[in-house]
């Protein structure tokens, strides 16, 4: 057995069951392993990013990591923005990359480049397989590190993937770090204050920690709040609501403002997501008291302790799971009708990939009453998220109705995506929204009192995009519609067709 | 004025007289400032490939920087491949990657990452900008790195963009680094030695240069070599030729075997692409001796003391232009006679940007005939150089037809360059070798010995692609063509229309 095929036998071994893939030659071994790691599932990418945002998708909703393999350097640069949202969302990830036979670096070859300097810069954690025999030790290690919401990047050379390694040892287990949960006095004193809130991120957001934190709140009449941009939200009828703090620091600050005590759960202190003169950065007013219940990946654990402590459990709180989501617009489409109109048609355990950027915010709110879903966000804010994510979710749970609600700007980083979809035949519906600009950035550009000219005019127009078009391209079929009960029959035939298919809408 | 527009108007004042942009909310102020500085012509891409990528092509041709903005440290990641390119080929590049209000860094917001390490991982230079009074100092050094041939790249915050900054003084003149030329008596004596040759690279491929060269080849019984992957070589009838270092080891080796002695002239000495087992790197065998003439980005002031010498100057020799290329294949398409169709059909003074991968072999042997031409290779082996560099090289030389010779494979990594190709209504003829393959992938396993089984096999096969359907949905027209007829005809239509085409041939 050989170091590759030592590698990924020891993965199946830890139950990893996918690997995204645009490998080279420096990967060859590795993929020549995967046909005898018969547990591990290929898939291929046209390009990195979309194997770095399919990774993402699929640990958000798999909850653990699929390795992904790049190809030297370059490869590894082009995962890196999408590897950025991942790392924001705690998702677990597994990259692995060849390089240049350990002997040919010191040539210098025109492929040869800073790899290990680019995984430093783009990782939390970084492994150099240096020996065959540290094949082992250093997958385990990467392993941990993603189960514990890591990035893990192991760099291996490719004489080593095929020099000869040790077989790793069946029915091996890895546990991720877990921390002394302690509920502190502070903490419960906290959310004993008049104006106290849990503030929800990473795994709070769904699930039984959900159910949890919802239990909590209500017994201890704290609010539920939110991060701006979740990893994975459960939301719709019957979910417990959390109010979503807003983007804006002028609006975050508002719904903050009435608090005395904020305890994170599974998430960070807000932020503004850009620094606005005269504005701090911290979004929390400065009487809020902060208090941590947990900043680890999954705050699973200290979500229960506290329960413990306040005398609730998950089934504490029923919640009405009757209503429903608002009518479907019968006229033609803005930004704020296509929201109403995706919300209304979205199908029962939907999976919604939400990377529509400006015209992201009116299906939110009119999504309260949908059939509960989850919905994944741009955590990290590097824009390409959307297709890619929409593919690993769909891997990760092939039963389920997948929904890539993009806006035409972001969805071009990695529109490669759409060929993934059409090879593997992936349940995914594409719902384009296309407005032709770069909004976000007349929107900020306004705040910073920047004159829209004719310069930022044309930097921020992006029209002459057919998405059909493109979709037909890479071998999915769509339709361009421009009303709500268009939209709704196009939405009820991409549920009817096996594989993927894209709805744009123009705006 | 502030810090983004003094760092333009130095630019401007420099000779900058384009910029590719991909710009987000912390870029907003260069943006603007652009607005301006109208000596500078922005562009605009939808993907940060494309800009790197431009930025290489445009380079290449212009001899001058263009200036790339990208978004913090996903932007300029997902530029990191193409500027990989641009680095082995020496091109001068300037990026300008904004970043967080630097008070606003220490709050971790979600869009903030490693930006200095992925820098400095991917560049020859870095400046990062910490106060207004150092924007011109930085911005020179930039500039210097530049047309020295370096990669440079400026980290440049948002706060200082938009604070007060000096002009720069009118007149501003910067030269690259130049060495002393040393035309030392062991290269003088290795060109008198039976089996001598000179191993061009860089600039030393075109114009006076190669003329030089060919000069000293000649007056001196030399043989003139290229480098496999040439920056920008002149080529077909009437230039002097040169013998192309072949692509593997083997006959690379076989190509030099017959030496004694290799002068390097602007190129490393060669090394094999990847590493095999039980070869070496160094495709020079152990009995040739190896001297260097000018290891400088170009070779120019070397190569004119050496004609000195020598007693040649670049005028030595005429070479006979009147030859022209093999003739029009009658019949249907393959990928050696889509080489020969392509050679047979460009037009004169084309810049032929090469990344047709393994269907780019037999063009390359066909085209020694075609009217003269610049033909620009991939020279970090980075994969979505050929569409970008096609968008560089056409805004450099706007006069001038380009033909971009894609292999499906890898233009897939960059498609997005074909929407900027159409926006700017560039004179760029895209011609794809759709084999429906990764096709090297497949030679290189055959090599290492790997069976090319059912994954191999399925994790190469990239079919599914229709690049017409493509095309038009970024607003390209185009044609499939299966015939040498069909495809002049097409390459006619092509030349006769303003702005992009593509025509796909099926493999």
């Amino acid at each position: 057995m050989n170091g590759a095929h030592a590698l990924l036998d020891l993965y199946a071994n830890l139950g990893v069951e996918v690997c995204f893939a645009n490998p080279g030659t420096t990967e060859l071994p590795l993929v020549e392993a995967l046909g005898s790691v018969p547990g591990i599932h290929p898939f291929l990418g046209l390009a990195e990013g979309v194997i770095a945002g399919a990774a993402d998708g699929y640990g958000r909703m798999a909850g653990l990591p699929a390795i992904s393999i790049l190809h030297l350097g370059p490869g590894l640069a082009n995962s890196i923005s999408n590897l950025h949202n991942a790392r924001r969302a705690r998702t677990p990830v597994i990259n692995i990359v060849g390089d240049h036979a350990s002997w040919h670096v010191q040539a210098d070859p025109p492929l040869s480049s800073d790899v290990l300097g680019l995984a430093h810069a783009a990782s939390d954690w970084v492994g150099s397989i240096q020996s065959p025999r540290s094949v082992l030790a250093l997958g385990m290690e990467a392993f941990g590190e993603a189960i514990s919401g890591n990035t893990a990047t192991l760099v291996f050379p490719t004489d080593i993937q095929v020099a000869d390694a040790v077989a790793a040892p069946m029915g091996l287990t890895a546990v991720p770090d877990r921390p002394v949960v302690r509920v502190t006095d502070s903490v419960l004193a906290a959310l004993g204050r008049p104006k106290s809130a849990l503030f929800l991120g990473g795994r709070a957001l769904h699930g039984e920690n959900l159910r949890l934190a919802d239990a909590i709140a209500t017994k201890t009449d704290s609010r539920l709040i939110s991060e701006t941009f979740a990893a994975r939200s459960e939301r719709g009828a019957g979910v417990p609501p959390t109010e979503r703090l807003p983007y804006f620091p002028e609006q975050a600050m508002a719904c903050l403002e009435d608090l005395d005590t904020l305890v994170l759960v599974g998430a960070p202190s807000p932020v503004a997501f850009f620094g606005y003169e005269g504005m701090a950065s911290s979004l929390v007013p400065d009487w809020v008291a902060v208090h941590t219940l947990s900043t680890e990946r999954d705050p699973g654990l200290a979500l229960r302790a506290l329960a413990v402590q306040v005398g609730v459990n998950a089934e504490a709180r029923e919640r009405d799971a009757s209503v429903g989501p608002g009518p479907l617009p019968d006229g033609g489409l803005n930004v704020v009708s296509l929201g109403a109109a995706l919300a209304a048609t979205q199908e029962p355990d939907t999976i919604l990939v939400d990377e529509a950027a400006t015209s992201g915010l009116p299906y939110f709110l009119s999504s309260e009453g949908s059939p509960a879903f989850d919905h994944l966000m741009l955590t990290g804010g590097s824009l390409g998220f959307g297709l890619p994510a929409a593919v690993g979710a769909a891997i990760a749970c092939p039963e389920r109705p997948v929904v890539a609600f993009v806006a035409d700007g972001s969805a071009m980083y990695t529109i490669q995506a759409l060929w993934t979809m059409r090879r593997y035949l992936l349940n995914v519906t594409v719902v384009v929204a296309s407005n032709e600009l770069y909004r976000v950035l007349r929107i900020e550009g306004d705040r910073a009192g920047i004159e829209v000219d004719g310069v930022i005019d044309s930097m921020t127009d992006i029209s002459g995009l057919s998405w059909t078009d493109l979709a037909k391209g890479m071998g999915v079929a769509g339709a361009k519609v421009a009303t709500g009960p268009d939209f709704a029959e196009a939405m009820a035939h991409a549920s009817s067709i096996e594989g993927p298919y894209l709805i744009e809408v123009p705006l």
